[in-house]
């Protein structure tokens, strides 16, 4: 069923002399699959087929559209079973996660779908003409949102169906009317081939112009690289790492014509417990916290992995609360061995940090690649002097910082770099005297929860995934809700148009 | 009344011991005052005191900022002649096109004033929770837009009042929630120096946070680079040359934190004359575009600089026309001799070129810097041969580029750079046959013009002054219009958040 080769447009190409396997990091050993690795000519015929293919499909109807992303939507639940097996193989996750994500997926495919069949979703602007108007007439204006060209995806390792092949970022490119070349992720290639031949089996069945989607595999950063820097490219979707996300936009950035990145590169969500919150439901958070910090082996851009507050009798007891009910949780496999590894570097460079206390560490033993929970403490004045404790740890870790009072606790948050998410945990009789820590947190954050877990984005219109840098590298746009197609689109004026020579929906 | 010091915050500083000197290309000598420009010490006690004042100015009511908007307005106007005196002595342009453009910078206030009053500019959304839905909670999410931080603006010499201290990328920045620090243009620093008071008036008056604007002198550039690579700035608004634009954008891409560069960088907006036109009124035709190329001495942005159509009898009468109707057009002064030099220069490199013919050129005795129109014409093949004749020629003139055939025409097109605008100068019987060149100049434009001129940019909510690059560093914006806003917000949810702690508009 998968035989490793690139898909250049409704064509199936393997010319590159460079393969790879992928991992399955549950059973630790190697899958069976083969992928050939893109060569130049493939991602210059895979560039060329986009742009030719964007003549035609920016200006296809919104129906013809969505009626494609319906039927990609169809295709994937089509893969059936076969799908979800190589998901897992490919991850390591779950069933039920496997399966949740894959209706994630399809309800941001059908989101799409709907959210272009009005054409609203453009904010067109009509202004009226006044040619009597002195001392000079006013043309008539209508301004709409038209889409890029052809866009260069690349997928998180840690959504191999949400944020990847027919993730977010490419629904919201094909809804936009930009062609899609996705650089597939090396960890979930077989998966990424799969949810790619559904792509173009939706695109031949729906008469979409070859060239709308092209899949391309590599293990390391050349094709990258390649893509971004190719001239027919007009945008970059990513979402991952923060050294890979800047290495794309510096290149971006560094050529000819510079073009947009979009880079979603995760965070490291701080969270703040008021005194109040501790007091009355201190347990409850740390059953609650420990839950959300292991969630998926926290692996999840939103995953909270610091978690501030006031030092206090109430804050030692959550402290160990959190760290004990964490531990109690299962280890689980994480998504390759890199990360695994990765993991516990990162962890134990903290945690060998001036002032870090290890609460808690999973100690059971356990397969290779699995991993249960660290939760480690510092005060908040080790925390402000020490830039390492401010790293993004991937896994199942969080980091509890105690303040010595309020101000050192605004303080660490103004000293942190920029986040996708920040948590208030607090109660009522509090809320009088929160306007500072909002202030603050609203500086550096995209979204500000409260008295919730920062995990779980919710795909709503009113949804705001990304933040000020490094959390992204455009503050002003997100990743996930329906206003991800803004990135693809910029603002075009017809002026004294004849209405017969206008779009629809601009007469 | 001007002193050549620079305004930090609400002080007057002059630490810096290099001076600079405006001047009259009219007059054809240097103005009277003496600049200082500012050291790094004021450049940083500009961006701290910007930075602090963002914490409150980006939190004030709407309604306060619209009052300081207006005050800005009334300030402006309050300078009387003496401004509108200054303004000529730095730009050598006439009385009428200065009290022009300060009614267009005192529309731009108090449009941006007006349309922040409804709160509506937000786009705010509101998605109500359902706490009952399964398997998880749907959260209340609510998202709005919020300012970004301090804003350098960085003006342009063609328009000292309308795009510079008190221009567009200022009141939008303001009217967002941003303070502001301006980068004065050297060629007409007291005018600006004279804006830039009139502006801390106003702040003074309706009880603005100090460090909401600053402004800065320098005739170089290192006063510019540091302060784009100055952690506390957040955004850069830049009107100006491509290479200008261009060197700040790279700057801002290789800091730690990147910012959006927004630089708006010129263009030849590419006209295109259908034969049937032509042949119903190339005259009239011809003593428009005469005046639009020669409007201002050709100095601005929206200049057309390039007219394509296809070779004919009456493509030859037409460019004959134009030629002769444009020297008809008394010089005029352009706006400094560095202008000037280059203009002549650049206009002799086009003329030199490989099939280029020049079809008439200005030949009265002139005063120093004062030029007339120069006409070229070439023909397509030689065009598409030759990049150098694609380079903007800033100032009054015009290049004719004489297609064999309408493929050729399309071509044409299809390799031009982005431009902000383009233009069709068509008879209703064309109609039906405009498809592909409106989709070819839409992939190369932000604004088609249609049977107009692209001189003269509406402040209209449906303008799009922006276009692919090198028009501007990202299409994905406008520089005009209400639109301008959105280049200094980002977009940000609260999740669950208690009513009371929203902000009024949200609840």
């Amino acid at each position: 069923m998968i035989n490793g080769k690139n898909l250049i447009g409704f064509t199936e190409s393997a010319e590159g002399d460079k393969t790879f396997r992928t991992f399955n990091p549950k059973a630790n050993l190697e899958n069976e699959w083969q992928f050939y690795e893109a060569s130049e000519t493939e991602i210059n015929r895979a560039a060329s087929l986009a742009s030719k293919a964007f003549t035609t499909y920016s200006k296809i109807s919104a129906e013809k559209r969505a009626t494609f992303l319906n039927s990609i939507a169809d295709e994937i639940l089509g893969l059936g079973d076969t799908l979800i097996e190589v998901y897992m193989k490919e991850s390591g996750l779950p069933e039920g996660r496997a399966i949740g994500e894959r209706g994630r997926t399809i309800g941001q495919l059908k989101m799409f779908a709907e959210l272009i069949k009005t054409e609203m979703w453009r904010d067109s602007i009509i202004d009226a003409g006044n040619p009597g108007r002195e001392p000079l007439p006013k043309p008539d204006l209508r301004q709409t949102a038209i889409p890029l060209g052809p866009i260069v995806v690349f997928g998180a390792s840690n959504f191999p169906f949400a944020f990847s092949t027919a993730g977010g970022d490419t629904a919201s490119a094909f809804a936009a009317g930009c062609p899609v070349i996705v650089k597939s992720h090396p960890m979930h290639a077989g998966t990424g081939e799969m949810i790619s031949r559904a792509i173009v089996q939706a695109a031949k069945k729906t008469h979409m112009p070859e060239g709308v989607f092209s899949n391309l595999n590599s293990s390391g950063i050349e094709v990258g690289q390649k893509l971004v820097s190719h001239p027919l490219v007009k945008a970059v979707g990513f979402t991952g790492s923060l050294r890979g996300g800047r290495a794309l936009y510096d290149l971006a950035a560094k050529r000819k014509e510079p073009i947009p990145v979009f880079a979603e590169m995760g965070s490291i969500n701080p969270v703040v417990v008021t005194q109040k919150a501790l007091e009355n439901r201190g347990k409850d958070i740390a059953t609650n916290y420990a839950k959300s910090v292991t969630l998926g082996a926290g692996q999840f851009c939103t995953n909270p992995g610091l978690i501030l507050g006031v030092a206090s009798d109430e804050m030692n007891n959550f402290v160990k609360e959190l760290g004990s009910k964490a531990i109690e949780i299962e280890a689980q496999a994480m998504l390759h061995p890199n990360i695994y590894e990765s993991f516990h570097d990162k962890a134990t460079v903290v945690m060998q940090q001036q002032g870090a206390d290890i609460v808690a560490e999973y100690s059971q033993e356990v397969n290779s690649n699995f991993s249960g929970a660290k939760i480690v403490t510092v005060s908040g004045k080790d925390f402000l002097e020490n830039n390492q404790l401010h790293q993004e740890v991937f896994g199942p870790f969080s980091l509890v910082v105690q303040c010595s009072n309020k101000a050192e606790l605004l303080q660490v948050i103004q000293n942190l770099e920029g986040q996708l998410t920040g948590t208030i945990i607090a109660e009522e009789e509090d809320y009088s005297k929160l306007e500072e820590l909002i202030s603050a947190l609203q500086d550096r954050v995209g979204r500000i929860v409260f008295n919730g877990v920062p995990t779980g984005v919710e795909v709503s219109p009113a949804m705001t995934h990304g933040g000020p840098y490094p959390a992204s590298t455009d503050s002003r746009f997100t990743a996930v809700g329906s206003g991800a197609i803004k990135r693809w689109v910029r603002p075009f004026s017809y002026q004294d148009f004849p209405k017969e020579l206008l779009p629809d929906f601009l007469k």
